[in-house]
């Protein structure tokens, strides 16, 4: 099997000013080629870490996928390092110094003489082979050395995924026959990872040999992996589907998805395979449901929209909710989610709503009402459930766990009410 | 100085399913006391693997950190190879034993027998010190061997933020004498890197040695990085202010802020400065703006709440967009985000609302507005300004970056207009 090693460079990575997205992108990518991501490796911006780095993975790896330390400024030391280590020297490429003239001129809308330590964006190593960046001024570079394949790319999220997408896996399935790599991912809710576990104790014990479960355990809910590796996709994945649909079977009860998707793909897809609309009313969400939701291609075709209620005053004025029961049992009620999700059916002129309102943290806690109670509501003309949530985590994982746990209820709901 | 290392357990970084979230906040913490952390490495849940990471990083840093591989289910070897590692044998600890009863069956509330593979939780090396997990069954482990310190700890975030913060930090600042280190971080807006760094050249030329300036560029804004490392902190502190002023003032025209924090941030400290409030109107970011601002605790003192309206009945049914304006230049137009800042000045009764529409992809883009255009519209009750965006990312991003613009907007807007 074809192992890859990725390191990223930069020192905003060691000292966790940025978290690192794009190893996560660049390994899933490989991944559905084929190429398993053996390690990653997060060095500083350090000349002889960043050396170190690249003589150890290639012992590893057969592929070393480099991002990160080839922008423009100060800071930035691979480009010449990669230069010294391949034993090239730096010249400028013409075609990229048409690219980033093209882009200050045409795209960045920035006339006038282009920055030297822009123009130096075009020089590269003689002895590697260019990748055009469409995105961005910096070059990916590919290199063949010791038997191996060196690939940098520019850290700057999408102008890697550009090239990843664009010039690297093509040129990867070309250079390596690679094997075949097949996942099946359930996910569930309501059970916890060694709920889960025992559920499927004799399940994973039986697996043959090649086939490998994983547990994903996040906010609530397990993803369950299953992986299968070989020659053959085909055969794979034949191989696999017994056991892809057998583990369906046995956590059916808090089976969500039987593909690796979120909640709101999961309701989104409910929607609109029935021709009905959704709305919500957020107030300790605060907008998170409805940034989730919108976060779907297409959505629009079924969500119409949110009345985040973060003041009170705004869930009398436009979501109806009455002042007596704000005064008597208060925001953070049965009867206040109730009120909220008629509210919004009838504002919204929706077919399901659901409502939150919670108390998030530090502050505004009460013995009555401590932090991380959240009551959530969904319905639809003729009904409304509600539950009540006590969640103990920091306001982050709080308004986190109760935007998917509204979700969740909202998904049973629609299943047992279209 | 002091340096360490952290190895990051589980194939689902590997595969790209997981982001890695745990090594920034650990790097963040380590860093604060002293720590620097030199690597980071993500292995697969492979015996060899794992093992020849602990050897190399022994090699290289005082301290090294794992995360990950310590859950109940079967994919977990960790916490075996540990015990081989350091040569114990696996011991019942009895307080981790009563602590995990005490969660099955005081805090998760399921009454009855505990699994075994939960009670195997409470079974540790007996040459570590234990680490007690308050929030999670599986406790942290601290192994003093060959000099070098190793800390195991679960890879459950929340739980592994726990142990950091609570049994972690403390014990490391009475193992070893730290060095000093302090970051001054500010933030600017409206330049690309490269012109930034243009302002800084001599600047940079002229910082000492032990001054580190690094740039970090995300969404549109670029945060600047003044780092310095000695022995005294209150020196160094003195030492690092002259520069961090200057920083301040060759960039002031883009400053933001002077201090490494969010738009959101910013925008709340101006308002409950000036006890003002403000509210939204998002269709394109579908409530991501809201829950950017929400996700700062005591937002509620001053945003009262946003109208998502995705669908154009509810801009104009909510908002009062007029028809007519829908009809004639359509909902992604400046005309339209100007009367749903007016809308949302009226029905929530706030000083300042922020409104945006746009086409953010992959489809409903047209030759006239093309995926990617952004109308945004700011305002109090004497004046509304507006901005056109011509974004070309993909979906999330060009979400993001239409948020981040509409808050900078916004700030601006309060700026000059208070």
């Amino acid at each position: 099997m074809v192992n890859a090693s990725i390191i990223t460079i930069g020192d905003e990575l060691l000292i966790g000013q940025t978290i690192d997205t794009n190893s996560a992108f660049i390994a899933q990518e490989l991944n559905k080629t084929g190429v398993w991501v053996k390690r990653r490796v997060a060095v500083g911006d350090v000349y002889d870490d960043i050396w170190q780095a690249l003589d150890e993975e290639k012992k590893r790896s057969d592929i070393i996928i480099i991002t990160g330390g080839l922008g423009p400024t100060a800071d930035d030391i691979t480009k010449p390092l990669l230069c010294k280590y391949f034993g090239g020297k730096l010249v400028v490429n013409e075609e990229v110094l048409a690219h980033v003239k093209y882009l200050f001129e045409k795209i960045y809308n920035r006339p006038g003489p282009i920055l030297e330590r822009n123009m130096k964006q075009a020089e590269v190593p003689d002895n590697c082979t260019v990748l055009p960046n469409a995105l961005g001024t910096a070059p990916g570079m590919w290199f063949n050395a010791d038997g191996k394949i060196f690939i940098s790319l520019p850290g700057v999220p999408h102008e890697m995924k550009g090239l990843i997408t664009n010039e690297v896996l093509h040129r990867l399935q070309e250079t390596f026959t690679m094997p075949a790599i097949v996942h099946e991912t359930i996910f569930t809710a309501g059970q916890g990872e060694s709920a889960i576990a025992e559920l499927l104790l004799d399940f994973e014990a039986g697996l043959p040999a090649d086939i490998k479960l994983a547990y994903l355990p996040s906010y609530g809910m397990v993803k369950l992996r299953l992986t299968i590796t070989g020659v053959n996709k085909m055969a794979l994945q034949e191989k696999l589907q017994p056991y892809y649909l057998r583990l369906q079977e046995l956590v059916a009860p808090f089976l969500v998805s039987a593909k690796d998707e979120g909640l709101e793909e999961v309701i989104g897809n409910l929607l609109k395979a029935s021709g009905k609309t959704m709305g919500t009313a957020e107030s300790c969400t605060g907008g998170y449901i409805a940034h989730l939701i919108t976060s779907i291609a297409g959505s629009s075709a079924y969500y119409k929209g949110s009345i985040v209620s973060y003041a009170n005053e705004v869930k009398q004025n436009l979501l109806g909710v009455q002042a007596q029961t704000l005064q008597s049992v208060g925001a953070v009620s049965e009867e206040t989610v109730k009120q909220m999700v008629a509210g919004t059916l009838e504002r919204l002129q929706v077919d399901y709503a659901v409502a939150t309102s919670g108390i998030m943290g530090p502050d505004g806690g009460t013995p009555e009402k401590p932090v991380g109670t959240v009551w959530i509501a969904v319905g639809n003309k003729d009904k409304t459930a509600t539950i009540k949530l006590s969640l103990r985590f920091g306001r982050e994982r709080n308004i986190h766990l109760a935007a998917m746990n509204a979700l969740n209820f909202l998904r049973k709901f629609i299943l047992t009410n279209s």
